[in-house]
């Protein structure tokens, strides 16, 4: 490992992009923001740096854990260093966010009046998590994060635009044949009561429950097993996701079996409605199914919840749900909400795998002698050539021109000029041909 | 003042952007892009976040003291938290970065057998610093910068392309008539040896030489008179100043004045090439000027520098230059390097001030009943509409519809559909029409 590079590489788990990563993030970029622009969300930019309290008192789950903290500042520094023992959570007052949910409730609470009702935000933007950083998952310590959200419909009209605008985006960025998962909280939690755990263990059971995939109904019969008093219960809810597993998944069928123990035909529709409509919308490009083994972690989310499986990848796309109680407990009005995320770096992982390259603009390299030619002359020739739409770009002659115009095919360039001074219509050389010519 | 909304603001100097200020950055965005693009450079990213002893270590000057720095984490921060006294330093490992300029030249330091030679970069995104937020200068504690730098050109060409492409950008936001102010660093310190002033104090002269605009040649040279020994140099120094300003701040003239005492007869020419072949380029639609004045305050500056100004504003609108030997201190081997800035927060100052609307894409607001119509079809009647390329958007329809499409009207929608279960041709209906009926 060449230690010079080591040592100014960007800080764990954070990166720098080259030109030709920033075109490809740019350009997945512009395909997702036309892609949700057509459904009609508008984007908003929120600040990075949130008061650390906000953060804190947030229902943020293991990420709280996970904040990158910013020291105080100035004599409010000095004062808190002074005491003995320092605490660490008096040396802080502003924090990285660590997603774009919490920042996206306080911009609603700043500005609901005077922002559209219903109000359908789109949010590209870092966010930052001191976890380990693993490449080879997409996981990093600062990512990209594609957030759209609907604030004020309490449909389920607005999960299905959700879900179609996300799907849009991925389609428009060559990802198909991608499936929906999902699921409803409310259908999870009353299956738990149903069960007889008790709610104060929900959290738990859902935790364990979201395995199902990864560790099958053994491993999480002997993971709720832990739970105190819950023999019971857990023999319950195996027995029942045995069933479900039986039934193939089917809601239909599922239904039934959850039916007689349940309150929850309104979600067993809404959950109905979706995937009917999702699956109509999909022409085929994609599926949808209900997984009632699906939680996301997250605490706030209070109905459907999602997530993007994508065939060959060992982790989802993206996901989201409906969390209508998060906005509420800014503004002290209930407030209906949902939201789908876009897990950019995954999105970007799988495009570099697959060697994408997005479109690119014409490019003509200008070489001059940087001894001998009028500075002024060359700048003339370039706007010329500028004016007709393409890029041209200034390239002092060096020694080497051959060497320096197969750099140029390998930058992408598909012709040249060589300056002369004087020279009213320059004669503008096919790069490929040349660089063959003199290979 | 409302101090529920006080509460809910972000923190003190950070901002966010509620969608048509986002659309403006955007927009502003792509135009400053397609320009720099145009002259061959291209966009990278750098983390934004450094490990704070390269940050410290930097040529920063005062920004150093406007850090926001991150706080250590887990076990080592337990261990910096027990030492008594608890030092400042010991608490933070990483720092958000307060410019592009350092993460550029780490960034090169990494990546430059991979990068083209010359490398052009352009960098758009936010810098942080711990000042007092001035928003009508436009200045903010998080604020972006748009930055083009070329690496590795020793001729003047490269100044001149910085310009130029900085002109384009502004021309394209529809700014014109502004001024760049040039300058070289060595011609001021030639200009402050000639008169005396001994290498340590340069700086500080530069600092004073600076305000010239501001404060006047009798503030210069009561400011200076404060550097020790410095009687004769001041003297000498205000008289040339004099003698500059008489002859109306001509290069040629300024030249001839300074010429006797100096042996920067390079950096003349190279500046007065720059001058012409700027002034020629620019078509009457913005002026170059040379400055002898002008100082920028960083460090690391070895050749030309510049700044824009413009005409009503009392700030400059971005500014740059040489700094060849920045790239050398990094990696042990010298590199010619220049940039400029575009000050992006003052840019949307003065479009917002113009009430300036970037374009905008064509609208549908598709009104349903959320109680009684069919979701699946709802969906199928707004992507028909989609599927010319217009942007169509749900709305559950309100009580007061009239003052529903009022609100569409202010949102900039131009037209609308009322639903209709079974209608495969559904009227798009004016919507300017449409209220002015209601109205």
């Amino acid at each position: 490992m060449n230690t010079d590079k080591q040592s100014f590489a960007p800080p764990r788990g954070m990166r720098d992009f080259l030109p030709a990563e920033t075109a490809l993030r740019d350009w997945a970029t512009s395909i997702i923001l036309l892609a949700y622009e057509q459904f009609g969300f508008t984007r908003i930019e929120t600040s990075i740096l949130e008061n650390i309290n906000r953060l804190r008192k947030s229902e943020g789950g293991e990420n709280l854990a996970l904040m990158f903290e910013v020291l105080k500042r100035g004599d409010k520094l000095d004062k808190e260093i002074s005491v003995i023992p320092v605490t660490r959570e008096s040396l802080t007052d502003l924090g990285l966010r660590f997603d774009l949910t919490i920042p996206l409730i306080r911009f609603y609470a700043v500005n609901q009046s005077v922002l559209p009702n219903p109000f359908k935000s789109i949010q590209i933007g870092y966010s930052w998590r001191a976890e380990t950083p693993q490449p080879q998952l997409g996981r990093f310590r600062q990512f990209t994060q594609c957030d759209i959200d609907i604030i004020g419909v309490k449909s389920e009209i607005a999960e299905m635009e959700l879900l179609q605008a996300t799907a849009e985006a991925l389609l428009g960025l060559g990802i198909k044949q991608f499936t929906f998962r999902i699921n409803d909280r409310r259908i999870l939690a009353a299956l738990a009561k149903s069960c007889g755990f008790t709610p104060d263990t929900f959290d738990k059971v859902f935790t364990v429950v979201d395995k199902l995939d990864k560790i099958g109904l053994s491993g999480i019969e002997s993971e709720l097993s832990t739970i105190a008093n819950s023999a019971s219960a857990t023999a319950k809810l195996i027995n029942i996701f045995a069933l479900v597993q039986a039934a193939g998944n089917n809601l239909e069928n599922i239904r039934q079996v959850l039916q007689p123990d349940l309150n929850v035909e309104e979600a067993f529709q809404s959950l109905a409605n979706v995937i009917k409509a999702i699956s109509q919308q999909s022409e085929g490009n994609y599926a949808i199914r209900f997984d009632p083994s699906l939680v996301r972690g997250m605490g706030y989310y209070t109905g459907q919840i999602f997530e993007i499986e994508y065939p060959g990848y060992p982790f989802s796309l993206g996901g989201g749900g409906r969390y209508d109680q998060m906005v509420g407990k800014f503004i002290g009005r209930e407030v209906a909400a949902c939201g789908f995320s876009i897990g950019f770096e995954r999105i970007m992982m799988i495009l570099s795998e697959r060697g994408f390259e997005p479109p690119q603009r014409d490019r003509v390299a200008i070489i001059f002698d940087a001894n001998q030619d009028d500075y002024a002359a060359v700048l003339d020739a370039a706007q010329r050539i500028r004016s007709s739409g393409v890029t041209a770009t200034l390239l002092p002659r060096r020694k080497d021109m051959r060497k320096q115009l197969h750099q140029l095919v390998s930058q992408g360039y598909k012709s040249y000029v060589v300056f002369k001074q004087g020279d009213q219509q320059p004669e503008i050389k096919d790069l490929k041909l040349t660089s063959e010519v003199n290979a």
